[in-house]
């Protein structure tokens, strides 16, 4: 059974029957909606609908709920699936299934389905891997919801009891978390070194020679700046590992907690190590474009002029010479590893490595 | 039971012993055939086999159907598991699960297993992820089924009642048939601009001036070729959108469906996409190899000669300059942003992230 | 039940009270062991933990087996989960869980859940996709313990008889085995082509002509080495399928197993090819580099001087124009076209191509 004629109701509604299910949908006015459901799914009044069912999926929002309380005498001893979303992360006291089971207590509410979206249920079985999180206090309903998951092609993960329905609710509504702290560090750091870079190279010999150097700003100041905000992560990726370490020999045991600031760097590390990638690949892609630029090339022919005019036929030298060869030799080398860390980083690889493959390539 | 003793009936026996089921294998000739299959699967005579067996994988060409018809006492109320491929998208008239159904009215037909090549049967379980697309008119026979796969290894993913068969067949058969539309809209788009750019920079400059510039075809005309296609393609990813939000605001619904063209425009946005970041990519690649070119080198060498001869010691435009800087500057993080779209299409990306971090990358 | 207060015995108990079982833990000293473990656990003496539950999981190493004997009484009849590792391949004549099982004859014993670390096991269903591998010889067991890892939230996979416990417990000490030979073999080829370049660009002029070109060793002979190997290596991708048709023409027959050297060959390909792509990337970033190098830019401005001294106006050799023109575009193509194989041959890629779709690729 399915309560509600919304954009989740309607494809809940076509999953369900394209899956083998007999399904009845519960609507106020169900002459008027009749049409936007598939023509297997019966569409009846609220109250009907309820009877013909055991399992009912509650498709309208938390501030409806309400609207439901004259259904309690039919909806008792069934099984209620909340799959409602708040619009802010804790936007209420309890969360929506816990509202739901207050509301109806002869009833058995499973929470779920909440984080598949109305077009994941359209789009069909194939497109999968999707997992339905699933929690209630009942193990025989979570069960039955269960079931109704795995034959609708999706992956039901078991999340306990009910208490974690709003972790469950605040999932669709995170914005990348882990990112966040990672992102406004590589900003940070990377403001921190172009403001000391554009000093030394720009500002400085303006004010000491009245050298107008302004055009380096956009690539050359930019390209100095990267590779240090690159260090700097690359360190911190390294560095939350040997503390943790160190507080473990200090203590000698492996079984203390470790403080909450070490435990929340050492679980950022991936994502601050792929922004020192990120950084690492621009740098690579910055020095590439150095010879491409007006710049490069007028600066090249000025001295070539010059040494022209002077006829000094031959300016080799040595070290200079092996100082960039070096450079860019390592620098390469370095890239290429970083690479492969990135690549080892992508969720279907990272999957088919074990523990020693992956600490082997890290 | 496994009636046939071709490649995919050999592997299916494999894998079916590997998984701790007792195999029956049917053969019209199984002293000859008894060698190909694992020792732990029994080889004898059709008749015999089925007998011994509740279910029946049918691992022979359709054309051969009928030869099965001695066996339809035998066979009487088995679940029979079509795993036949045609050779031609839509070659029958009738799919081959739905033929063998009516073949065998008494028996329980159910299509399964053919989306699974007999490599990957072989290739054991751990390979896996892999899904296995059932469809039958009978519940009971479909789980049946279902659990066989699960036991192998594989998802079962019910694709409902047999009228699904003929999509389940054409499925291995299926080319990219996402990506042909994308693909030679960019080549269309590709080969009107590589015309325009030739014209312009190639035969223009011959007929008016008599310089032969042919030189610059291979990578001066493709290299401002391609960010044409890839800007007119990366708009072409996003007006669909806004023709669709168009749509919706001037018929008041969004219950409406879209026209036919709209709606396989937006579901091709993902390819068109992925070709106008590959044509940005290779954009920069050929961007990036300019100053290797010999004519590069010819050309500075020139115009350093002919200034050292005419003693005019700087050359320096601050316009050029900056133009430069900046188009290389803004060319290098537009590529970056568009990496990272390229990135979270990745279907193991794409699978963790949530509706609103999906559209807030977007 | 679980027996033992190691790391993943804690870490079992806690996702196993948080997928809703009751838990039991068995310790030789439960007062001391308590707080280790999660609240909802109880923790009490071996003998009595076993005796209240049908399911043990043996959480110690092998060496202490033996410590178990005295509760050979109370374990009579329970299903004990061998979930054990070793520290090298192959280091016991028997697998642990067969030694466990000839150690305690009335019990039946299941191998698994040694593939997952105890930090896959803390940090929840939601990471999943990984898989459980699971071997008994008694199905009923297999049964159960697979129900267990399911709702635990992982996918169990059916490996068969007891016998592939060696092979399950060899797993989490493998170390990428299909990349050993690939590697070598790029080493080999890559230190054989060094040499070869080395000898030609660098000690060849330095004994005729007692040129130092010492310089061209990090970048210009490491770049010249890097196609050579990239071709061989992608060569040797599609030699062994050319032999392998030959042998299957040759016998006129495609059922006769292949030679172990040319079936090892084959597994390798996807390897080998990955190298070559590997190498081939470092190539073109090398040759990309090539300008930036100080020494470049010296014999540029050296040429640009000795032409202005000798008033030589122009100097375009045609023919050296076309060659690094079409030289630099084909290589770009080639990159291009390798990029698209690398990509498909990401496992979330290569999952949702059929077998035509990737043909097609290859």
């Amino acid at each position: 059974g399915v309560l509600g004629s919304g954009d989740f109701a309607r494809s809940l509604a076509v999953r369900l029957v394209c899956s083998g299910f007999k399904v009845v949908v519960g609507s106020r006015n169900p002459k008027r909606k009749a049409s936007l459901f598939p023509a297997a799914a019966e569409v009846t009044f609220q109250a009907e609908a309820v009877k013909k069912v055991d399992v009912v999926f509650v498709a309208i929002f938390r501030e409806h709920y309400s609207t439901l309380c004259d259904l309690a005498d039919v909806l008792a001893g069934k099984i209620l699936v909340d799959v409602s979303n708040n619009t802010e992360i804790n936007h209420h006291k309890e969360s929506n299934a816990e509202y739901l089971a207050s509301l109806f207590p002869a009833c058995t509410v499973v929470k779920g389905f909440n984080v598949v979206s109305a077009w994941t249920l359209q789009s069909g079985a194939r497109d999968g891997n999707k997992q339905v999180l699933i929690c209630s206090n009942n193990q025989e309903a979570k069960r039955t919801v269960a079931e109704i998951a795995q034959v609708m092609g999706f992956t039901p993960v078991d999340m306990g009891s009910m208490s974690s329905a709003r972790e469950i609710e605040n999932i669709p509504l995170r914005l990348l978390p882990a990112w966040k702290i990672p992102t406004f560090l590589a900003l940070g750091l990377f403001l921190c070194f172009f403001t000391y870079n554009l000093i030394r190279q720009v500002i400085h010999p303006y004010i000491r020679e009245q050298k107008n150097k302004l055009y380096k700003i956009p690539i050359e100041v930019v390209n100095t700046t990267l590779p240090c905000v690159s260090y700097v992560m690359l360190s911190l990726v390294y560095l939350p590992g040997v503390l943790a370490a160190c507080s473990q020999l200090y203590y000698g045991t492996k079984y203390r907690r470790f403080p909450d600031w070490l435990d929340q760097w050492l679980l950022h590390r991936k994502q601050i190590g792929l922004l020192s990638f990120f950084c690492a690949a621009l740098h690579a892609v910055y020095s590439l474009c150095l010879p491409m630029r007006r710049s490069h090339r007028y600066l090249l022919i000025e001295t070539a002029v010059k040494q022209a005019v002077e006829k000094k036929m031959t300016v080799w030298v040595e070290e200079e010479v092996w100082r960039m060869e070096i450079y860019i030799s390592v620098g390469i080398i370095a890239l290429g590893l970083l690479s492969l860390l990135a690549i080892t980083s992508l969720p279907s690889i990272a999957n088919s490595l074990n523990w020693r493959e992956f600490s082997f390539i890290q």
